[in-house]
């Protein structure tokens, strides 16, 4: 396995400082940590210190550790939502989270876009809702929400929570705390980690939100409701036994990312976005999925590479790239690539030039 | 941390195999490994396949992981119980899954035995009991129940579901599974593994009443309620992304432990509990905190250790010997001795030893 780029969404190819953490961890007995010390309370406050520096969250925002993002939409619907979530739905996982609220009883409305493309900025009213569910970055299509379509909810929808799903695009974004009330990511996509860790960011309206439900008689679940992660976090501590490993490898490469500046990965995720996207355009064998360049993902980049899928997949992988297939049906006609920090500008520049050489 | 024997039961001493493992892992390319390729349901197999090998599961028993013991309290309740669940309560984690089942919304009943103590065999009639609660292993007082105890219910309770919470005491206890219907743990105590992740163990009964909550308009939750589990299991794969480095370990371990011989590590931990139980008895110092000897956990042994405790704690760590505290306000007066297969008999005679020249 070593050797190879690994450009599938996630999980994804490791950080390159991974393994010596994980070295690290056995030295100084962190797998086998009670998560009742001070040592342990420690490690994770220097994580969740060490997310919010890097994506500049407000100190009003909590950040609470779940398995995954997929527990996530379970527990948001289930924290902040009584009856009415509005979801944006252009793809496998936009749909799965609106899916998750019908199954936990709630009454979800959705506004559906075509796979590949965004949604038009005129919302249609919409009374009562409660939670507005935004997925910043459709992993299955490569399309992403623009900043001024997350950012215009605020004031159409005052009452409303509004929640981004950025899995696979953290920590590439730079969000305004102003205009969102809830964030969430897993560890196994952008960071460039094992998978088995979740990370839930919210803010005291969330808070208070869960309490208000709570106070209706209504269920938010138990040990990883609101008040309880609030709780517990309040210590550093979580209510279960948590992926302590995962915690203290995720301070550790936030440390890495600070050290390397979020303003530098930042600028390279936008280059090699950038050559990559050319390369797509100007190959003649493939365009990018996404047409519209306002929509087009710059940390999850899908080809449109129909009956050539298969030699460009076979081309790239004796190069030792490896090309993440398509979404479902779209495995034979896509390929994607992740971009994440993981990946170095001389990986994308390989990647263009060899996608430039397939004829 | 190398070099010191961890008696604290959990997360608890990593069996020594372990970070042998995680290199491997590490060079199979595993952490980044995608949870939808054959390559994971291999994996994943090899761990579910390897657990019911070594704990003797049937082959109508279904083996699912979460992320934790704490998410199974959960989904227990959520999936198997629409209104009532009896439990059995005799100290602090036995009473956080009655607890959760209030959380949750749900009319729990609960017998209560003080700490140290076990439960009377005469159970009283209850009507509408859907589901059992039994831990085996009350973790914070080394209470276990004994076996006669927890397979006496299917006469007396025909139509509920038995779970029996094993958290602290598997892989060493044989459980009759013709007399339960659920058993679960998490694999940072017995198995020594790093936290998290939780293996839930259900039959078809399980399965079924889920199903007819659901019928019933219920919530049984979403991506990890038993009808969802079960459709990915089938194929090898989860749900969500999991802990695909944990399942991984999980089935490496258990591989280990397969090749010991379930029967070898059954005798050893007999082994290493009586002469334990022998010297907490004997130096004059101690005393088991659980006085009956047929309620004595033989995989958590808890000292009474009053003013002592100090002393004993600080002579043991000066010969590497890491005693667990005692669970909540016995801090000051117990100690806790956890007896997992990663403990050899060496360590234990050790730990004998100095409790004996202790004066």
């Amino acid at each position: 396995m070593k050797g190879i780029v690994n450009f599938t969404p996630g999980p994804a190819q490791l950080y390159f400082t991974v393994e010596d953490h994980v070295r690290a961890a056995f030295k100084e007995g962190i797998p086998s940590l009670s998560h009742r010390t001070g040592e342990f309370e420690i490690i994770s406050k220097r994580a969740t210190v060490g997310v919010k520096e890097l994506l500049g969250i407000p100190s009003d925002f909590h950040v609470f550790f779940t398995s995954s993002a997929t527990e996530i939409w379970e527990r948001s619907i289930q924290n902040l939502v009584a009856n009415k979530s509005l979801h944006f739905v252009n793809g496998a996982f936009s749909k799965k989270y609106f899916e998750i609220a019908v199954q936990l009883g709630k009454s979800p409305k959705k506004i559906e876009a075509p796979a590949g493309f965004g949604f038009s900025m005129d919302i249609p009213a919409e009374e009562g809702v409660e939670l507005i569910a935004l997925t910043h970055n459709e992993t299955s299509t490569g399309v992403s929400l623009p900043m001024n379509f997350i950012n215009q909810f605020r004031d159409q929808f005052p009452d409303a929570l509004i929640a981004v799903d950025a899995v696979s695009s953290l920590p590439y974004p730079q969000f305004d705390f102003s205009k969102i009330d809830s964030l969430f990511f897993s560890v196994q996509k952008g960071f460039g980690l094992p998978a088995g860790l979740g990370v839930w960011i919210v803010n005291d309206r969330c808070i208070a939100k869960s309490e208000e439900l709570l106070s209706k008689g209504l269920s938010i679940g138990s040990y990883h409701n609101l008040p309880s992660l609030l709780q517990y976090g309040k210590k550093n501590q979580t209510p279960e036994t948590p992926n302590v490993v995962g915690i203290y490898l995720l301070g550790k490469v936030v440390d890495d990312f600070l050290r390397r500046g979020i303003h530098i990965i930042r600028k390279e995720t936008e280059y090699k976005a950038a050559i990559l996207y050319k390369a797509l355009s100007s190959n003649g064998l493939t365009s990018p999925f996404v047409a519209d360049p306002a929509h087009q993902s710059k940390t999850v980049i899908v080809a449109q590479s129909g009956e050539h899928t298969e030699n460009i997949a076979k081309h790239l992988a004796a190069e030792g790239l490896q090309a993440g297939e398509g979404y479902g049906d779209k495995k034979v006609s896509q390929l994607r690539f992740a971009n994440f920090p993981a990946h170095s500008k001389e990986q994308f520049e390989k990647l263009v030039d060899e996608l430039e050489k397939i004829k």
